[in-house]
């Protein structure tokens, strides 16, 4: 399949190269192509500078947010929140339109530094926005609720752990918990939450997971429920 | 230990029954005691009315919120969170100074219906709001993550699942791990997540807890943090 990837950092890597591995055909989005492959310090979470990534995973592309747009038959929505709906704008809304948009961003607002705040929560959630931002296309919210590495190998955190899916258009949540299971994650893993409003959920646990985080001075766990 | 459980609904009951039976010496406060004895009808969420539970737990007192307050050595907090600094004023700041108030209530905002909101949340919550307004008091959050019948029972649900203690005093967090304890909580159930502050991961879970229990159909679960 097609996909197009939104997002060149941590989360969208591990994405993009879970991906390729599996045999999609992927590409990487970026708002300025040149200005991503001229970066040469690692990231303020200590990820290699992209070109360096880039060399490692050569049937990855890097392209423009709009030729990702253009591409994508998925297209995964792994930009920082605050920025993901001008990100989606620039990979075009009629390059969207029909198409499933696999949104795993966390709306974070750091500017009380960590465990961050959400720019939005409660009444809204980055899932709802950019399905309003974006009517003809299916929003999915999905795999927030955990490090990179574990929404694409589930199988690295031992035991009964779940993923989340949330969306309006059924197909589209087929189509996301069919990749969820090229990822490992057991049928019996995916919790349906219903509409895009789900998204409220599991963004808003996201406050949870890094106080957590920080208490347990990892990020190296997923959220199981245990049913009686 | 003399403790008072503030609210008489499903969460104030399960607890007070819980305590009394472990050999404590329990009261339940409400506003107005002739006012809750007189209800005849089952409340919301179909539990009998108060005076027929009290029939069944004759040893588990009913007193105003007042004496209720100067009753506990540890208070409860089992209210609907949206009236909690209210029923705690009522039990009394002199009353309540110095002493553990173990938060277990959640602020929601039925205003839109199910799943609720939250009236508070994200840079601000009810564990916070409340030991800001009892400055006196030692306030620790805790159990607001599941059902009254899982948080006194912990073995109902299978397998291994966690609880969470929010608080600013140590002490007052051991003497409620000390309760968790009898309630059934293993050690390594507990996770401790700081200050108070944590009480907004807590709180803010909820969302998806309420989300979650509509698409299975039941709260009979509980959530884990499975570690890598």
């Amino acid at each position: 399949m097609k996909i197009a990837v939104l997002g060149t950092g941590m989360v969208g890597r591990a994405i993009a190269d879970r991906l390729s591995t599996l045999g999609h055909d992927v590409v990487i989005g970026t708002r300025d192509v040149q200005e991503t492959l001229a970066r040469t310090e690692p990231d303020w979470l200590g990820n290699v500078p992209f070109a360096q990534w880039q060399q490692a995973h050569p049937a990855v592309r890097l392209v423009s947010f709009s030729d990702a747009g253009a591409h994508g038959e998925v297209v995964v929505n792994a930009t920082p929140g605050t920025v993901s709906v001008a990100a989606l704008e620039a990979a075009g809304a009629a390059n969207l339109a029909g198409k499933v948009i696999l949104d795993v961003a966390l709306p974070l607002d750091m500017s009380e530094g960590m465990p961050p705040l959400l720019a939005v929560a409660n009444t809204d959630s980055l899932g709802e926005q950019i399905q309003r931002a974006f009517p003809e296309a299916r929003v999915v919210k999905s795999l927030n609720t955990m490090l990179a590495d574990t929404m694409v190998d589930p199988s690295r955190i031992p035991g009964q752990h779940n993923v989340f899916v949330a969306g309006e258009d059924a197909d589209a949540k087929a189509t996301v918990k069919s990749l969820l299971s090229e990822f490992g994650w057991p049928d019996e893993a995916i919790i349906d939450l219903g509409g895009i409003r789900g998204a409220r959920g599991t963004e808003m646990y996201s406050r949870l997971l890094f106080t957590v985080s920080a208490e347990l001075g990892t990020y190296d766990f997923n959220l199981a429920i245990v049913r009686k």
